[in-house]
């Protein structure tokens, strides 16, 4: 049986997130029971999502418990099997958590989808391609509905989750602006991923700075937001949406570590008839088979080539983790796995 | 042609509205042109929608002019007609303003609408069976679309909206709680519209302890929300607000004078996955005759019986404004016009 090295979360963040929080351990992995498999992972997808999951508050999810391996999405191969669903050598997705291996009830719903890497590169599931990938779809295509001509705007636009809508975007021949952290990022949406325009947040020291580059790069005002950040990424874009915008809320990175981040301006969402939705893209499960087919055509007809950040070995996760918190990733932040 | 007092806006305010703003003058109606009709004014609506116009900026209504007279609906009287649409007796609503005659042209679309007064008192027709009536049902059948046993929180209670969302939610079986100001409203919330609770935002010094009160009130989470007034009690709301929630966003009244009204906790919306839609009645008029039809059965019937605060004299509409404004009146604000 083979050592499998696991991170667990060891404590519970006051403030930011520190390495601190995590804990690594080993063992051998347990032996098969009848329908269970042994899948050896090639990568772990780290998602902004996990920092809620460490505070030991009400959310959409439980908290995270202590002590026990960080849960997370992975991709591998199948390594020994003894259920008839899954032979070695498939590759599969599956939540096999912050480890090398994960043993798995391959009969269990959902717990394992095969994966077909023929023209998809493995990490893609992880990505453009799985929960992020779906998370914009689900926002572009069910909350805000853009019409053709109509402009969008996506905070966090060259993560995984803003570069998929990009694209899905640009399909639907909306007008993309993104809004990203540093020039080089905003460079690259423009340049790579196709967005009309980029604004670096970090050049505005305020909603109303940031508002007013916006007007420039959205001169027919902003249709509807897929919102990520939060904080005054938010508020600026609420000052330049048109009316009957929606604002398809998926995440406020900017307050998760537990600061206040008040809506400055919530008569704007009255003055101008937003509507805003927050959602949940595991809670649309009747959505992903439509939206995994869409996103899996624009990954391999090249209309979607989506960049990634992979650290090394288990080990660096909580390093990676914090760096993904901070925006210091550049595309989908995953780890490889080294065995 | 007999005289004509008006209520013009003066000026606008800095901070809050005040009588100043407003001058009373004077002037013979106009003589009657072919299709047109002279219509003496009994009632003149209140509304808080008002103040934001008062303002020069860009809203969902243009500023009103200055030097012009106030917009406002009203109820009256036609007492000249050279329309064959109308005939001197007939009961009428329409877009009067702060005046105590308007000269109308009886074929324009909406302009006037005849009222059937058997069952149904005039004044009724500005409140519950008029636009009020009319937001209320369509904050609630259209946004919010409560299920039987579902909690619905309306601020505000006792307004001329409040009142009727409570019976309009009485009826379709769910748990109705209100948020007023003063033990009085609150009792009358409870004792004469059947409201299931009302609390008293005056006794709470912040909007944690809003929600704790809240808790005691909805043991059951709040499914939806019917917002006029915003700040710390849409805040409290939030905190106890059900997964997948609904908030109707229909008026801040509480920053109609320019303060600063943020929303402290937009994470909620993503927590709990709420909607939160703003609107404005005018804007569907489609859903205008299915409302009203109720809303006058309910009147009609005895289930609503709206209750109304009437100033007496157009000489005396800045005051009863400006009173509707810091919720001095009870129930639907009215003036009483003497001619």
């Amino acid at each position: 049986m083979p050592t499998n090295k696991q991170i667990i979360l060891h404590s519970r963040p006051r403030g930011e997130a520190t390495a601190d929080n995590f804990s690594l351990v080993a063992s051998p992995t347990a032996p098969l029971q009848d329908g269970q498999v042994l899948v050896k992972h090639h990568f772990l997808s780290l998602d902004p999502y996990m920092r809620g999951r460490m505070n030991d508050a009400r959310s959409y999810m439980p908290p995270q418990p202590l002590g026990e391996v960080m849960e997370g999405a992975t991709v591998g191969e199948v390594v020994e099997s003894r259920s008839p669903k899954c032979q070695v050598g498939d590759k599969v997705s599956g939540m096999g958590g912050w480890q090398e291996y994960s043993v798995v009830d391959a009969a269990q719903r959902g717990a394992l989808r095969r994966l077909d890497t023929s023209q998809i590169a493995l990490s893609h599931y992880l990505g453009a391609v799985g929960m992020p990938g779906v998370t914009a779809w689900y926002g572009l295509v069910k909350i805000i509905a853009p019409q053709a001509g109509q402009t969008v705007v996506v905070s966090a636009a060259t993560g995984a989750v803003g570069s998929a809508f990009g694209a899905l975007a640009k399909v639907r021949g909306c007008r993309v602006v993104g809004i990203a952290g540093g020039p080089e990022k905003c460079r690259y949406a423009v340049d790579e991923l196709g967005f009309d325009a980029c604004l670096d947040y970090r050049e505005h020291k305020d909603a109303i700075s940031l508002s007013k580059a916006l007007k420039q790069a959205c001169p027919s005002g902003i249709d509807g937001c897929f919102e990520n950040v939060g904080g005054m990424l938010l508020d600026a874009v609420m000052l330049r949406m048109n009316d009957f915008g929606r604002i398809a809320l998926c995440g406020l990175i900017a307050g998760y570590d537990g600061q206040p981040l008040p809506m400055a301006y919530p008569q704007l969402l009255l003055t101008k008839r937003l509507m805003l939705q927050g959602f949940i893209v595991t809670e649309h499960p009747q959505v992903w088979p439509e939206a995994l087919k869409e996103l899996a055509m624009l990954v391999a007809s090249g209309k979607l080539r989506p960049r990634e950040s992979i650290s090394q070995g288990i080990e660096s996760a909580p390093e990676a983790f914090i760096g993904l918190l901070k925006g210091r990733n550049f595309g989908k932040q995953l780890v490889k796995l080294l065995v």
